[in-house]
């Protein structure tokens, strides 16, 4: 059995999501998500909108994943790849030469975000914004400051 | 084979979905999800960010769901039911009563939505919300408002 393993923090879950979880299956047999703790995230820098345990939830809802384990530091790649026996380890293409280092464990591939993963992917949502859909939005989200003022 | 039915729009994609299908698919052996098309949503003077396509590439990638046809009149529901050989019509509560008439077809059940799925859930997302991420947001949906005016 060959396991693909890879990591992400699957934000805003959007079908971009769902190209490239699907293509990472396809690369073996079994699939294993790291996903980003919100804890990982603070300390990259990088804020979520989505807490982490749903995240997860959603990330394991999809058909293509086999299993779920948080990522919660830069070293656990090498423990992980020995832990779950990978023979493929893979990445978007926008960490191209970043994860090299592992050639030493086990393949490691970039994935070309050829399915409208990335920037096509925002031109068509963008597209389908019309300036009406935008004040929509912007309506809701003073609705949710407030209600967070409120709330807090 | 118990065949399970429900319709529903599923724009961005959240855990509240998730656990919807979960549940659903629960109630028999085979889950077959109408997910509403975009001209069916202007007709009921409903605006959807996400297209229909992604829509329903998102839902049909969820592990509890079996097959995902589209939702493009109110008429369908009777016509569904015969040609899928449904048991089980399931709506959420907000919709209590207003599928009564199917039950001359097959069995209707109201879902309580006692898993976070709608105010709780709101209420959840929210909380993981502060003011410095919700200007976060505001300053990106202006740059989306106006990388859509360029576009179009």
């Amino acid at each position: 059995m060959k396991t693909v393993l890879t990591y992400g923090t699957f934000d805003l879950f959007h079908v971009g999501h769902v190209n490239l979880l699907r293509r990472l299956k396809g690369l073996g047999d079994r699939l294993i998500v790291g996903v980003s703790t919100d804890e990982f995230n603070r300390e990259k820098g990088k804020q979520c909108l989505i807490p982490y345990e749903q995240r997860r939830e959603i990330v394991s809802a999809i058909r293509y994943v086999d299993e779920v384990i948080p990522e919660s530091s830069w070293e656990q790649k090498v423990s992980d790849i020995r832990a779950y026996g990978v023979a493929v380890f893979a990445m978007g293409e926008d960490w191209q030469g970043r994860f090299d280092f592992l050639r030493a464990e086990c393949e490691v591939i970039y994935l070309r975000r050829t399915e409208g993963v990335s920037s096509t992917e925002i031109r068509v949502l963008l597209k389908s914004f019309d300036e009406e859909k935008v004040r929509q939005i912007k309506e809701a989200l003073d609705l949710i400051a407030n209600v967070a003022r409120d709330l807090s």
